[in-house]
């Protein structure tokens, strides 16, 4: 399959972390996006192999690259991008927001190896680590608050490669994995244990108006209605039907429902007169 | 600003989470894509509020509002989104991928407040709590690894909402198109002579909350539900009543409709004994 090579030739590179729980946390967000190499350069934290914040990616976390230098981490990769909140003295690179970053790595990804580097929580990339990178990526959040969390960075990067990947927001893919998941949805359903909702498709008119019937009776019973016979009432209330959008599952769940109502008025209309 | 009021519509609302460093991180994303309102119903720490993962947020986290309830939480929304790692009991509902959600909910927001809910770290939302939501969402995870960090599934989401706000990175066209054909569905309706559907925008949370007591307790007193009590004859009527789509003003009216039955099941029921 090309978007898992694609995804292969990935390298999340995690520089200086101090908290080796940031290190298990961007270990599970890339488990859960299916990248699968992760290096480390010069980790605070000797220990952060055994991070419990890697949940379901610990064997992703014991097979990380450890290495002394980002020159070193990043050496066999065509194109190196840094992470950035966006301060000032970053910007001798050009710098460019999540979406449009995400396409260009995502072409790359398609030739060879792609190094994306996340600075230490305090101070990010130094320059020096900077000087390593091709340009620089940033998640576009508030002027007023640009510092993400380390591995919430990670998780919403990633989400957003893997997105570009997979080709999601081209017009021509929309439709057919939407339709594809419908399919999916509508075989899941169909699986499901307790209800199986729309599995039907939309109500035909003649469902809806035995609907409408019903509830006039019910309506008509209650004394909510003067006359049921009355045009106007029978029209205002079978366009109020019409609006409700029911699947024909729904609809005989409905008409059942308001069919009791009316049994129930009416069984006991004679006792009450 | 458009967009910063769209943002302002939105309610995070976080249910039965345990960690409450989970709800510092929640908060920090938040106020990095510029969200302000968090809910928090039933957090397992009373003293999730003093929270140290909350970097940068601490005066959104201290505002956050405390609910008993999902359904207290989401009254006021005509929107209610749950998130879900797409595990085979929840699919009683709808589910959209983040990306396709994201555009829905972003329209949403124009209007009126949406609810984006939270499940616990554990078990994400149990089936009572998922039926007060019109659909859920999912992150597009890996198959083998769907499970997500709460405070990263939360950043995610935000993000894939707001970058659809500001509405970066458009694919062009088959949104115009779709738009248009909207507006001018909406403008035949305001044309029609005899009713003006959806004069007043989706009903909310709370409206639909009053229909499902009131038809509860019709199908209970026709005998139609043994048990009205029963949590899961709730959730499934809960689920009905939100796949039907009332706008406000047909809520209304509906809740009317069955307020008269109920009455009159009511008024005949001591001399039918």
């Amino acid at each position: 399959m090309p978007v898992l090579s694609q995804q292969d030739r990935l390298r999340v590179v995690l520089v200086s972390t101090r908290n080796p729980l940031n290190i298990g946390a961007a270990a599970r967000a890339m488990s859960n996006f299916g990248i699968r190499h992760l290096r480390v350069v010069n980790p605070y934290e000797a220990a952060f192999r055994e991070a419990r914040s890697a949940v379901g990616a610990s064997e992703l976390l014991r097979s990380a690259e450890e290495y002394a230098s980002v020159g070193e981490a990043v050496a066999d990769c065509a194109l190196v991008v840094g992470t950035t909140a966006g301060r000032d003295r970053e910007l001798q690179h050009p710098l460019r927001r999540l979406d449009e970053g995400a396409r260009i790595i995502g072409k790359h990804l398609a030739s060879g190896p792609v190094a994306l580097l996340f600075g230490s929580e305090k101070h990010g990339l130094s320059n020096q680590e900077l000087s390593h990178c091709h340009w620089l990526l940033q998640v576009p959040t508030r002027a007023e608050h640009v510092s993400m969390n380390l591995g919430q960075a990670v998780a919403v990067c990633l989400y957003a490669l893997v997105r570009e990947l997979e080709g999601a927001s081209r017009p021509a893919k929309v439709k057919t994995e939407r339709s594809l998941k419908k399919s999916k949805n509508a075989q899941r359903a169909r699986n499901a244990k307790h209800t199986q909702p729309e599995k039907t498709g939309p109500a035909t008119a003649g469902e809806l108006e035995r609907i409408t019937e019903v509830l006039l009776e019910a309506l008509g019973a209650s004394g909510y209605l003067n006359s049921i016979s009355s045009a106007s009432n029978q029209e205002k209330l079978r366009r109020h039907v019409r609006r409700l959008n029911l699947s024909a599952d729904d609809a005989e769940i409905w008409l059942g429902m308001l069919r009791q109502i009316v049994w129930k008025i009416h069984s006991q209309k004679g006792p009450a007169k």
